[in-house]
């Protein structure tokens, strides 16, 4: 038997991601009174924040930026050599950008980017959060007490992009760094619309999708999950009585299936909330889900409450000045 | 870097489970009726089945036999190559029995035992389930229509077997196979009472749980899921109405945080249903969580919602046979 | 003190509905394998059921006709006095039909239209369901066992009207049989566009909504109460893999703030399920909730999850047939 | 036909309750911060506190005391003539203790015992609470917006007292006050237990309990309103995490079907969260419900989610200075 045959299991998780607000004040108290997310620190232009039950220093940073969108994407590999593997297939690909010596809450990372120009690191070393006294819970393997604001998320699920060649930019993830393709949007022409692909059981650690705008490099969304579909409707009542725009659901994805809210935090950024994750993938010969474009409208977008918006399908950050004032009631 | 220090990743997932019961066909009612399983194959003395999101022909047999107890656990791999690797393990720690031809549903398979006796297959080639046009549904990445019996369950979550020497069986599943241990169970002088390892995100595909009846290769549990913590009180109305013993539940358990019920199959053996499979692991240098089974009671048993009964922790199948008038009522 | 004051406590609560199906056989089914109702009695073009927590003979009479619609609405009276008193009032009120002698599960009752023309009965005497030994439940507040059929609904919560002068009809309900005005939609004009009325806590018994197509006596839906939020999930995940017509929701109103599913049976008639009820009202001197029509869109129709679809507003039963192609898809 | 048939429709409601605390700050923060109730005044030695959707001033008074346990239970009229025949029936049954002029939040009552010492009120007269501008929501049958403390309750539910002579007190609020009897339990001697009773659709708008201790006018405790049963699990982790005592639950009761969750505030008494308020009562010629103390435990007490604990049975506020410590850990 050949070792071609064998998967590639060197990219372990998405470990976090940085956007960037116009608004840093409104953005941060967005995720932190609303979300219920703990700020681990402030530095610079950036405040660091992560979810009640995520584990590492931070799962999101918040960086002031005169546009919203994304900053970088950043994975933890396996080990040690599985870092200096996928370093090296990207310099072989020609999207590495070298070495950066760190950032509050981890090591050294290697940067690159996507062939759409999204920024991305991989990296191994972090550094892991540890709960004060007074934050201490007796649940040993939940980092600290459930937080009593807001409706508080538990953890970072993953991470959504728009790209003007989609197709190209999700190849570059599976051939480079050993993501496996999950679903997938298509159109007659056989065009690839979207991807949704994973390194691990989740349906998705990032997806995706076409911009029909032609920008390059533009942030869709960043969800996190509750795993309890009811709060959805707790966090979604909270975020209307306060202005917050809502943008579609509580709904169920066919795609995926999960229990999905899409919202967009001050800033701009549009920000998923999961109920639950939807299904999990097990199989090591999963056969990829073709979703043809005409069969998206009311099942692969939502097979229960209704169909998506066309803003899903357009607005990402940063905006386009001339559609914002209509996407955006 | 060394080799040594990179995980194995050669056990994909658990592919199916075999029960044993003296009530064959009650024990399948209560799958089929009301957990909504589908039948795949009756075969000889035994009966095939699957949940509605399972993929594979079948994740339960069910076997006629003089007492309740544990067929056996079959583990899918990574790859072909991965198998082979396995296989030479298991060979190696002297646990192997040999191959077999295959079964309804798989083709060849490895047979092992753990070192306290239980039953398992390693196997790569599996058969698929194909719906037929009347239950074939427009989302796609279900592999069939919602049953519209009983409280349908969606797919094979995990087992939990029962071992006089829990520690040394839970060492072999991670040294040969490449369980990462997730949360542990430990007593004052540093006996292991329960492991709960996994190969896959969840916290556990597998756990191994002391036995203080002192019998070798005894069954605690197979669960399913649903992925909807509502539900468990949906089938436990079901189940209560249809004189099928409750043991305990809903509940969240504080080791995993999953939302579980256990009731008895009229055969005797213990089934867990789960309403939310808890937190997933991502990290690759996961910490074990690790209880000194003096803070189980009301916080790793159960987090909300009391403690677990005695009997959770004595009755396993086949029951002794003194004991099993007193234990399930 | 004048006993002018004092409100109307004579009608107690609504006690069957009856609709027209021109395909009662698949109308029936719907109701009996979806909604997991019982079937009480079957006789001559009529079928009678009630869901597994009504305690009387049936809530739902079907009939088979040439087109779908109500046939009537019935309530039961506080007392045998009460009966007298209302029926007084309704000959008063001049819309007085007469008495009947009865029909499978009530005896003799008063028959009376809206001024829109729907037909409603007033009666006092009705014949409780008992359960058969293999139906009986422990739980001695169920009249009978939770089917295993189906997502199975629980009672009849409330129905729905539309009337050509809505304002008119409600003002018959409250002014002639003492229901008191919960909540209400009026336009800049002071025209009344729906007024949700009832005799007891819930936010409505009935509601009478303006029906634009000019028709008069139009039925709008009948609406069974899960009283789970999750189960409307659980139930459109069934009717959508099973063609049955989902034209909203899993929503919450603003208006009575249920949490709602609305779907078109096989004959036509538009069904509601309820996940839960919205709010109670308990306050004797309740001040009426008025919307303007501007404010329904995004708050009054749907509080979270999105706005109705245009066909809620405009869809009855009988369907007009040029415009039923195009509501239904 | 008679008038002595005709029902009686003059309390519409569980006003208020007054609860005393022997500490007033941490009964405050319970309610404040972990509920998410808010406060309305701060007089003397009160506070006055209502949920989110309670409409009226307040719903909850906790006063300063050496003690924990009951200060009074007001209910609301139908009408000013209500009132008037009430009070007249209370003073015929000899329990009347006079008016008062007011409190906070409503006008003119009149006070009065029920045989076995607790304190109640009748009034008509209330003031409602109107939100500032800043609380103020475009769901208008909702006085204000949900708040972003805690897990918020929604709307006072009902009161549980406890009485040496249980049977007596509760035919005194049915027979002079028209409470309907909905669930009971009895002993074999025909011993009344327990009474669950309401003016409302509710199964209860109060419930009395025999009291081992053989004490008068003890509290057993108040009840507030999620609507929400996943609810129940997200405040009982803020709680546990909070080292707020957790009785039992979150479980589904048999009588009144509710979804239930019991723990003892920072002052002693304890405070039920309902989930679910179980079933409603319409008809007017309801059978009540009888259970036999036999078969309360796992049927009657707790019919999904395991027994009540003896503490449910026994402790009540004020506490036995002996029993205290036993009872809470």
């Amino acid at each position: 038997m050949s070792n071609l045959q064998e998967p590639i299991f060197d990219v372990a998780q998405l470990a976090h991601v940085e956007i960037l607000s116009p608004k840093p004040e409104e953005t941060v108290k967005f995720f932190n009174q609303f979300l219920g997310m703990e700020v681990s620190e402030v530095s610079g232009q950036s405040v660091y924040l992560r979810a009640y039950e995520d584990f590492y220093h931070h799962t999101l940073k918040v960086t002031e930026s005169r546009e919203a969108g994304l900053g970088h994407v950043a994975w933890r590999t396996s080990s040690p050599n599985a870092l200096e593997r996928r370093v090296n297939a990207i310099k072989a690909a020609g999207l590495g950008r070298g070495w950066i010596e760190g950032d509050h809450g981890h090591g050294e990372a290697y940067q690159f980017t996507t062939p759409d120009g999204h920024l991305m690191e991989l990296l191994w070393d972090v550094e892991y959060f540890r709960a004060t006294e007074d934050k201490k819970t007796e649940l040993l393997n939940r980092p600290q007490k459930r937080p009593d604001r807001g409706v508080p998320v538990r953890r970072l699920d993953h991470v959504n992009l728009m790209a003007a060649d989609a197709g190209t930019s999700a190849k570059f993830m599976m051939e480079t760094l050993g993501f496996r393709l999950r679903e997938q949007i298509v159109d007659d022409a056989g065009t690839i619309l979207g991807s949704w692909i994973s390194v691990s059981n989740l349906a998705h650690d990032i997806a995706i999708m076409h911009d029909p705008s032609g920008i390059r490099g533009r942030f869709h969304h960043i969800c996190y999950w509750y795993g309890v579909p009811q709060n959805l409707y707790d966090i979604a009542e909270l975020l209307k009585d306060n202005d917050i725009f809502i943008e579609a659901g509580p709904k169920k994805h066919g795609i995926s299936q999960a229990f999905c809210l899409y919202v967009y935090e001050p800033g701009g950024n549009r920000v998923e909330l999961f109920g639950d994750a939807g299904y999990l993938i097990f199989d090591p010969t999963w056969e990829p889900v073709v979703w043809n474009v005409r069969d998206v409208p009311g099942k692969g977008d939502v097979w229960i409450g209704g169909e998506l918006p066309e803003s899903f399908w357009t607005y990402g950050t940063p905006a386009q000045v001339v559609k914002t004032a209509e996407t955006q009631p």
